[in-house]
């Protein structure tokens, strides 16, 4: 019936059909910005591969959620069957690299201008805070995904931002040209994807110098 | 009926039920030893001292869990109605003290004279040897239940340990004795109840003098 029958080395008849090819042109750009990837995977993928070189050892937190019943049906895995996600009370990376403890936020937006403060929770910002405190490196990663542009904020403009809010007139976002002015551009790569650690470098040599 | 009534202030009514009064005497005991409750609530707790009294900041992982349902009643939350355990590619308990990196693994077990080297995973170890390779400090706190008795680990005798059970003849235990002669026992405290971090200040020590 198909107009081409094409077999696999291994003998396995190939199926024509048209979405693969309409789908492998749509994937033909070879410029290293985001095809679609949520930042989360970009940065698994990056860590992954940060794990592989032994650059460092950095792994995202699981997402806290609060098992309420689970089956355990005989020889089979134990199934969770009621369940709800809770807030995390840390930020979703940490990690150890060069001696230093890493602990990050990494936080997407559509805005094209400015970075809404209400993605961040007050708990998070106490968390890198008191992170900080002791020794540790803490930083977001920001992904504007309309203009498909990834910044690393320090950690202290973050604060600073956070803590403007809650004064008279205190803005409610970050604007897009102050977080270009005072942060770091993240350069797409083909592996890792989101090379952050160069930047990181950058805060080290920085804490040395003091 | 019943042969005495009491009131709370409130006004409902006291059930008398004699397990109560069992059960409190059990309780007394005025010691700092485990009353049953598990390593990993305790090191919760522990661990929640240490960040009140800002001497620390650690926390243990979420457990992963693999979400394959998940039901959006309206204005209710999210309700997760299939999802499965799925094993750490890390360990359980990470953090920041003094600007070193924490990372360590939690075990418990009910023998008395060894413990089961099959209590760890081989991902866990490795993990382990790659966090201390980037200059992380590594160990284990092991309770042996029965004798209600917690000791720390250095990740040296671990690793070593370790590997041993892979040789000709390898045991696939470890012997207490040995444990004993060449870790650190941790005495229960009031509050934190598992001091560890005074452990731990004999590790950053000796990475000092190297």
């Amino acid at each position: 019936m198909s107009p081409l029958k094409i077999h696999y080395p291994n003998g396995q008849p190939y199926h024509y059909n048209e979405n693969d090819f309409t789908k492998s042109k749509k994937k033909k750009s070879h410029d290293y910005s985001n095809r679609g990837m949520s930042l989360e995977k970009e940065l698994n993928l990056t860590n992954k591969q940060y794990l592989l070189e032994n650059i460092a050892v950095i792994h995202k937190k699981p997402t806290p959620i609060q098992v309420v019943k689970v089956d355990y049906p005989k020889r089979e895995a134990a199934k969770i069957t009621e369940a709800y996600y809770r807030r995390s009370s840390t930020t979703d990376y940490n990690g150890v690299y060069k001696g230093y403890y890493l602990d990050f936020e990494a936080k997407e937006t559509k805005n094209k201008t400015s970075f809404p403060l209400n993605n961040f929770h007050e708990h998070q910002i106490n968390h890198m805070k008191q992170s900080t405190e002791h020794g540790g490196i803490c930083f977001t990663i920001l992904r504007f995904t309309t203009l498909d542009e990834i910044y690393l904020l320090r950690p202290d403009f973050l604060f600073e931002w956070w803590n403007q809010q809650f004064k008279k007139n205190g803005r409610k976002s970050i604007p897009l040209k102050a977080i270009k002015k005072e942060n770091y551009l993240i350069e797409y790569g083909f592996n890792p994807r989101i090379p952050y650690l160069k930047i990181v470098d950058q805060l080290i040599e920085e804490i040395k110098e003091k």
